[in-house]
């Protein structure tokens, strides 16, 4: 494998001096790209962007030949895994995720497989591989899954959900039937991601999007304690190389000292929380990565610059922070404004690496 | 007008000393229970029983026949005032809210009217007066409506939003226009109250049930300060009686100090904060309302008795706390369920209070 060029991003995530902040986008890779629409029209659906390891590396190198970005993304999604497990994932046009085989009984948790990564999961390898030589050492490859918790909402919802009744009377009322699908998920992500890993990811991310709906004691108990026992069954170091491990609970701004507990190297945060009080809560820690609102690339350059150096500011001088959204970017913000976004972080950032 | 005979709810909210825990449900008058389906099937559609006095006087003395609850509240919505303004209210059927003339410009905004709550709104000041005849000193009335910033997400994305790309493209785009959009409701939403007050409301609330969606600095810019102003000029005394004033922001744990520092008297909490970590913090300010997950009402009876005695032994001893649901309780639940949750905050309650 080739030297990196730009090591900002794997640098930023275990707290080494870096010459300017990192920063990349979460989504980077989608339907705000004009070339992305053009492809996923041309490959018909979004599953076969993603099972076509040729298309999925293509989608990723996308914005990296738009903006500077320090690091590149797997095009992929957090539900391959219940997708390999046999669930029937599908995505309607412009409903979300749909599958059509749901869990709703211990029946159907026990008779879940675990998925074989180089084998029902394999296209997703051979993306991270096809990424990985064609990005020829320009910038890390972060790999990524769904934290369990998260997961197991969509398979036991069948979808996306506003109030996650089903699952939540699933934890109130068969606790262990709930228990017995984290514990299968756990292995099947922590196999996921130690497979993106040999096959070339530089880093691992867990995304916990719904950890945030559950009261303290809920999300310690169904959905932190797995993501810790992913953490604890990472390989860490690979190839020479450390393999930073980041986690993100959306709405999880509550719960960071107990994230860091978890051994992971970074915290993912969303933007209702002061990156600053962040920093001074887990900063000694862990490095921290976000947190813009993804609505500011609707405002006019001057404000887009004004947030960044918000955040800037409210971080403070020294590394530990790579600079993000705090989630996805939204579909229809003009593919123009990421330029001064990325330029911003990059620019504004130098004085506080000194 | 007759002496309370149950005045626990408000004297918790002014932190004066209770035999036991005052409890109420957040949408305790709704679509869980049979007799309320068969009277809207009757009234044809929800704005109907809205602008019926009789029939939302009938609805929201329904739980209070089946309950010991300790507050009514009364039976309405938050976008009473943006339909009074004249965008056209509809609720599809299982669509949620939808306006027919959303706010799109700075010329919508400057044309918006401010309501008169006796004469546009008069309906639900009539449905004040009724429901407090009618309850004849039982236990007292909240009235309640919507933040300006919360009502303003409803007003310019149409109905309900997932990513409120809309009213954040204003905020970061045109904030002149989104800030005369709120000061118009800062002073409906006041008028609103006061009137409520006069017509015999014995406590308000404000939902703010999307400030969870900003980040800080926006919070307080676009949801906060309208709040802080309609604290600043609502009627606090009234026949005599103090009138405590709740203000609930959804995802706001972050901010309670701020929202104490408005001059409410209490703060509403959703579950994903640990209410003893709020008391700690503002307690000694302001009274707390909340905060059970409202899933738990799937649970079996022992579970939902658990998590009452935790809820109940975060807070503590003393007063300052009414006991709710961090959100609306929901439709599926079967009214069997919170005979055992008000029983078990009365009972477990009384040991906190001796």
């Amino acid at each position: 494998m080739p030297q990196l060029n730009n090591d900002r991003y794997l640098r930023a995530l275990l707290r080494q001096p870096v010459d300017m902040t990192p920063v990349w986008m979460m989504r980077q890779a989608g339907r705000y790209l004009p070339e992305y629409r053009e492809l996923r029209a041309k490959a018909g659906d979004f599953m076969t962007l993603c099972r076509n390891p040729e298309l999925a590396c293509e989608v990723t190198l996308q914005p990296l030949r738009r903006y500077p970005l320090d690091a590149a993304i797997l095009f992929s999604d957090i539900l391959t895994i219940p997708d390999a497990m046999g669930l029937g994932l599908s995505f309607g046009a412009g409903e979300g995720p749909k599958f059509e085989r749901p869990i709703r009984s211990l029946q159907d948790v026990l008779s879940l497989p675990i998925p074989d990564p180089e084998d029902e999961l394999r296209y997703v390898m051979d993306a991270v591989r096809v990424i990985r030589r064609e990005l020829n050492g320009a910038v890390p490859l972060i790999g990524f899954a769904g934290s369990p918790w998260t997961l197991a909402t969509y398979m036991v919802e069948g979808g996306s959900s506003k109030t996650f009744s089903r699952i939540k009377q699933m934890m109130f009322c068969e606790p262990q039937t709930l228990h017995t699908l984290l514990d299968k998920l756990t292995i099947s992500v922590t196999d996921y991601l130690n497979a993106q890993i040999r096959a070339g990811a530089q880093s691992v991310m867990v995304f916990d999007t719904w950890g945030g709906v559950l009261s303290t004691p809920a999300y310690q108990a169904f959905s932190l304690q797995y993501m810790a026992r992913i953490v604890a069954g990472l390989i860490r170091d690979h190839d020479g190389q450390r393999i930073p491990v980041t986690l993100f609970t959306k709405n999880g701004g509550q719960w960071l000292e107990d994230i860091a507990d978890t051994g992971c190297d970074a915290i993912g945060l969303d933007w209702t929380i002061e990156i600053g009080d962040a920093r001074r809560r887990v900063g000694g820690r862990v490095a921290l990565q976000g947190n813009m609102d993804p609505s500011t690339l609707y405002a006019p350059p001057a404000v887009i610059e004004g947030e960044v150096n918000r955040i800037l500011a409210g971080f403070g001088a020294g590394s530990g922070h790579v600079f993000n959204l705090g989630h996805g970017i939204a579909q229809d913000v003009d593919p123009a404004q990421p330029e001064c976004f990325i330029q911003a972080v990059h620019r504004f950032s130098r004085r506080y690496h000194q």
